[in-house]
């Protein structure tokens, strides 16, 4: 099943998509949180779904992020091995961990904010997972028991902040605007094989980023597991898994967006997302 | 006034201290949190003092991390000059930033746990700051408005996770139970003047850390207002505000913590607190 969350009258209500069709949890569940993983509340939905009592949801949805406020969203650098070359830096021998803020998340269909003084903001699309229980110190061979389920993100990232500014990485990942994830929050059930997905995005039309997630350097397991040997992993955090080749920064010159410009992205089986750029305004 | 959250027949209660007399705040509050800084509830607590009908805490108090599960932890990377000369890296030109997962959060008085294959878990004492209200591009000259409260933390931090594992910081510095902080969160209208406090850390007795913020290379409304350029600070969110010289990497050879170690620090005017170091359970 499909997990999401929507705007409704001012509110952000929790809601279950099945075959297309979407349905509100809302008098069922108070939100997607770190607490409905936390107290396996799926289980919940997929009774309530059963049920078929849930009411339906018709007309257009006004999606918001899928989860509410992670304790955390973990992201993997430089993942991919085509996207290593075009950012001029060397595979890594282990995975390279850095945040972002929770107060960077935004829905999938929000517009990217241009922070002010910024010349190089770009985009990456990524393949997230939300985490399902708590994980510390988990094998590889179990992590899998861990992903509460897949979802789109769009790591969006100002070049100039997070390499020219002196220091980590951070103050490039994390202005607001600069994670929209879902709209779906799809269980692994749904997900024959997450290392065989292709993922895209294009820029005004134009096909930038096509690649297949069996291009990981470290695979889902193998990340799991090795940001739980530093810390716990805790039920409705997030881990990005990296982005493939085709950022604006790998270009020559670099291409970055501007205000106007129109991303859409998606993985297969997980969903699609599109998002309007603007300035921030003066 | 002195904002503090203790442990009470396993739930986390929060309370305030006067003149080192200790009140319960359950029956008026739900918490210490991003809410209670949006909502700006400080003035009720203050009326709630001058009513005199706050239930008095007598006996030992159990304190837990003084504000619950802030946003984000944005940390000053080598923000006093002897303790960037001491690690061996050159003054900054603008603050660096590194986030610390809000999951490392412990109370001033728990254990500090050596992760697994740790064999360079470091000390740090730090002012920390509770963001008070929301800042977005905040002027240097009115960013002492959005200071919440003042606060002890430990950053503690692995050095070989942090600087020999690849890529970013934050893999050293968000171990489970590496951001004790507390035991209060003291109002600005207590500190006179946040420039002029005497921080320290022992170790085992032995005084190791003995700095002034009057050391600060980034004052503190220069890394409020500059943080804000990045990103929203939301009320709630902590930042620290770096540590002066005097940690175990700086010591030739350098100095580690072991199981059976006992950390005390404190800031003049902000509190003090203790921690006990063991091993993680194998």
């Amino acid at each position: 099943m499909k997990l999401f969350r929507y705007r409704f009258e001012g509110k952000t209500l929790p809601g279950v998509a099945v075959d297309d069709r979407h349905y509100d949890l809302s008098q069922h569940l108070a939100d997607i949180d770190r607490a409905f993983f936390e107290q396996q509340l799926i289980d919940r939905v997929g009774a309530l779904l059963q049920s078929g009592n849930l009411p339906e949801i018709t007309g257009a949805i006004d999606f918001d992020a899928p989860v509410y406020r992670p304790g955390k969203i973990v992201c993997i650098g430089l993942n991919y091995r085509r996207h290593a070359a075009e950012s001029g830096m060397a595979v890594p021998t282990e995975p390279i961990l850095f945040f972002k803020a929770a107060s960077s998340i935004t829905g999938p269909f929000d517009n990217i904010v241009i922070p002010r003084n910024s010349q190089k903001t770009d985009w990456e699309v990524e393949l997230a997972l939300v985490i399902g229980k708590d994980a510390r110190y988990v094998d590889a061979q179990e992590a899998m028991d861990y992903v509460g389920g897949y979802v789109l993100h769009n790591d969006v990232s100002e070049r100039a902040f997070q390499l020219e500014r002196g220091g980590q990485w951070v103050k490039g990942k994390s202005c607001d605007s600069f994670a929209p994830i879902g709209p779906y929050i799809v269980t692994p059930d749904e997900i024959e094989d997450p290392h065989k997905l292709r993922l895209w995005l294009s820029l005004n039309g134009e096909m930038l980023q096509d690649g297949n997630t069996s291009d990981f350097i470290f695979d889902i397991p193998t990340v799991i597991s090795y940001v739980s040997q530093f810390m716990t992993l805790e039920a409705g955090d997030i881990i990005s898994t990296g982005t493939p080749q085709g950022v604006g920064l790998g270009f020559d010159p670099p291409r970055y967006l501007k205000a106007g410009d129109v991303i859409a992205l998606g993985i297969d089986g997980i969903g699609e997302a599109r998002q309007h750029v603007v300035a921030y305004p003066e």
